[in-house]
């Protein structure tokens, strides 16, 4: 029984991660975490009545969490990833983060894009991004691995196999996504009021989102130049859930890229294809750890229009995460992630 | 591995079964029934990735699915499960029924609370009211289960231990429940339409709900007299959940009421007592199996408010269904079902 | 012309006065004031595009104030507008007050229930309650006009009639409310946000609100006795919008309730009887002033079931202010208030 | 006085105008229609409460109508109109048409988009479509009026005034658009039930929507080529508002797009252009006739992002068409309608 930490467990990413270890046979949560609420239970601060309700939250103090577990999952925002995992690595505890501290091969970027300064360049030579299907062998002999972003991961699933059989032109690609609010975590902000959210919808940071220079930094990788892509997330007035709708220029039939997704993907349980003509949809993937993808021609005005749905909080995060837990300690990679979707 | 049926698989109830059964190591669904969609499978008709996507719908012809199955789920509405549990069990295949066709005592409140003539009243003095908490020995012998509905589940977990002691004045109680649009059932209805229910509030069936008299009947059984319950009905805009105010005039200090509950629900895993002061509120018990009550003294007023919430599609339908087939079947009572609310 | 202020402009109340104002062609808002945006005009701080979008921002200075208006309408917090209001009356500007500073004839109930101590109890002597329907005489010739709160309001409007013609037992009374969220005012705060809100309902302050002493009073007062009501609001999921259930054991038949608030509001724009055997719903009266009554009888188990709906907003909060503003300056009472629902 | 009937008054579309027209002076429903309805007043039907909630249904016979009225609304689906306003222009009824018979300029683009034969050619090359900010000369002259689509309401406002300006190029435009649930329609309908659109989203008719035709014929009429546009719908779980992302490759700096559109709309009261750096969201608009448009440069990928906001059943349906009836009977074009949002 391997055993883990989550570090800052209060928030949505970690509760929901805490209800999907549940279900996993070969993972026990030892430790949690919350810098608010030390001393208190699961079921006290959240009123929680599964498995783990009575873990009582500690503080985030690594020489004490380290000997008791063998991974620790980092529930924290970017710029306070790091520290902790260099003392977790430090004891010979894997680490997964959440955060962005290493999704970065350009540490450079990374510090322009969240305007933090580096501490421990060395630490991310040795990360892996944790885009399962993408870099599954990398994965498997990573210490530490970097969560991918929620937005990245819904765009980069189904670019990825395109770009890298130079089957789209990459000088044009625009990325339209629309999120569910608790992609913006837990936190008391008037912004995410519900008056202000319900009944309405925005774009925001347009052009200036700080996961378009890591989907852009991915894509070029696979193209092998660089590659740019216009994105625009919006916000949701709903719980979970991200749809992205991918404008493409393609430089051969749908056909060609449909198939190079399905042999791209065809070994893989949380990757599918929508049967053609269907619009894969958020109900579809709520619930689940899958990504859905749909291709759809616009032969007079020579577009490829592709959508992919996932589960912000599942794929997105948390299932993600623990499906990078079992390609790292050799369990099948679906073992405690659920396929099916919770439609209402 | 006991085998089962369901049939009438494509509404809410029937798919969030098959969700729930994916988690049952002991329960495996061999047959799903749909009048429109035979010859189709699962992921064709609901877009479904789970367990059981390539389950094919037959035609729900009892002699042709009995021999295969040891249990029926019937998802059916009022009126036709009668005739399919009389054939189900000829042929020694136990039911757990959905449908109120078996869940009153009295045929004739039965007949005139739906309109429907009777056909199989020997049938239903076989019959087994599901409430698992409180019929389980009836249930763990019974061939034919009637599964509650929501609202009388909501209503009669805090109830019946109440009246049974008699702690309650049973000459007045009020129910004011709400209760989100999916326990309306899958249907196209303009009265149920996104722009017709959403930002909107009702109470409907103003004292003449189908549940009020199944709610009075059980309660009347524990107290040994008459009880009569004000039902309001309301529809909330939101997918899932129940959510019962209930208001009673105590016998005793509201401490009494809270010392029977814990006591009648001490050992079932299911039924919990909410902190003191504290309203459980229907994000607590969403997407598991559990009934969360409150209770709180309005001394001045001389009134006891008690507050429970259930998932309707789980712990309301679904999920106690399989609760009483894990009873009938022998199984721990929890065998495969949910305690991890999904909190957003 | 009457000239205006809006002291506290930027909240929900304060936008949706502004909103309702622009339709009426006696009154002119000249001043707003908002501590954090003195100096930013409307357009700026909520990207207002209406009538007063060039309005800008001032300080809550009486002294500068006063001179430009005719009255002021106070939407600032319970214990801010006892010194505003009386530094307007001083100055002779009339004042219509938003908070709950001046809507209890009892000061020592307002001190207990507001835990504020009471400074102008004077002041409070001339202040009118202004629940325009019932006490539109005393209005009329009001300096100083408590706005009530949005829950006494959908209570007291079907109540007070009944218990004043002495028709219904007056020791039993339970009203079961539920409002939309912007009744909480426009504020940062985790319990708000939109996560946490969306697909969730719960009971609060059960036997506690702040209304509900309100409520006991105003009943008191007419039926000349000590009414109780069991008061229990619960939090929708929508934005706008309160639905009271309420529960009476009426004296007589349900026709004489229902004739005695056909003969009570006969000539009454807003306030309305459904016809027989309706439900009144929200959206029926969603951005309109009107408040609808319905009235359902549960013979079986004597009790007259009584629904009540508002806009919160409206009826609520800024459109009984506008009809207050009427009574007091002369206007038609229904001058400048829509009466058209926003369905959808 | 001007009169007027309203064909077709029980969807969404129709009760929308019937609460706008309320506050113009100058126009006075005199007729409202409805198969299913007639004899019964619109309070009895749609338990309508505002002014003309004592009108009763009648037939839609014109030759009983036309006497009564100066203008008929035509509210009924496509294919449905044509008829109806020939029989009106020729009893000298002016016409403004809802639906798309009367929108194209090519017959056969109408023919082969909706499927339907063309009845009254010689009718269509009278209609002027009612974009008003654009078409407004023609209007003002116009008998029969075909009020624009609600998505290329939305769309057109923004881009033809660049396309004219060929400020951007043409050859790929991507309007990405979501809209609330009402655009759909008042119907029963699986797809559109609450819970079935209620915490999803989805993209629907991709590349063969029939509002895509419409844009761009209006769009290469104002370019003087063929203008292709990529347009993607999609469904939101909002009642009511579109918001359009549209992506263009401009042709010069951001500034010269931004100063063609102020000055092509400087003078008109429902164009306006968001404040530099800020994005217009639905909240702004909702409940008004406006359309909001923000403009921002990705200089670093070389394409403007354009956001357009609208209320659809106001400037993109109910609203646009009182607008076109002010144009076309004199009035200024912003009487009684509505410029300051309903923010919650």
């Amino acid at each position: 029984m391997i055993k883990a930490a989550i570090i800052g467990a209060t928030g949505y990413t970690g509760l929901e991660l805490l209800r999907l270890v549940e279900k996993h046979p070969g993972l026990q949560i030892e430790v949690i975490t919350s810098r608010e609420n030390q001393g208190r239970s699961l079921e006290e601060v959240c009123r929680w009545s599964g498995k783990y309700k009575d873990l009582v939250f500690e503080a985030p103090v690594v020489e004490n969490i380290a000997p008791k577990v063998d991974v620790a999952f980092l529930c924290v925002p970017a710029g306070k990833a790091q520290e902790l995992a260099y003392q977790f690595l430090t004891h010979k505890v894997k680490v997964i983060d959440f955060s962005a501290d290493f999704r970065f091969k350009s540490i450079s970027v990374f510090e322009e894009t969240y305007q933090l300064p580096y501490v421990y360049p060395e630490l991310n030579d040795k990360a892996v991004y944790g885009l399962c299907e993408v870099f599954t062998e990398e994965i498997k002999k990573a210490d530490l691995v970097a969560n991918p972003g929620c937005y990245p991961t819904s765009i980069l699933l189904p670019l990825i196999p395109l770009v890298k059989e130079d089957l789209v032109e990459t000088d044009f690609i625009i990325a339209d996504s629309k999120s569910g609010t608790s992609g913006a975590g837990r936190k008391a902000d008037l912004y995410y009021s519900f008056c202000e959210v319900n009944e309405d919808f925005k774009a925001y940071k347009i052009a200036s989102h700080r996961h378009n220079p890591e989907i852009e930094e991915k894509l070029s990788l696979f193209a092998r130049k660089e590659v740019k892509v216009v994105f625009t997330p919006h916000l949701l007035p709903i719980n979970r859930g991200i749809f992205s709708t991918i404008y493409v220029r393609a430089k051969y039939p749908v056909k060609v890229l449909r198939d190079c997704l399905q042999t791209f993907y065809q070994n893989r349980p949380f990757v599918r294809l929508a049967p053609e003509g269907t619009v894969p949809t958020i109900k579809e993937v709520k619930g689940t750890n899958l990504c859905k993808i749909g291709l759809f021609e616009d032969k007079k005005r020579g577009f490829v229009v592709i959508t992919s749905v996932i589960d912000n909080l599942i794929k997105g995060a948390s299932g993600q995460a623990l499906q990078n837990f079992n390609l790292m300690f050799g369990f099948p990679e679906e073992t405690g992630l659920p396929f099916s979707p919770v439609f209402v």
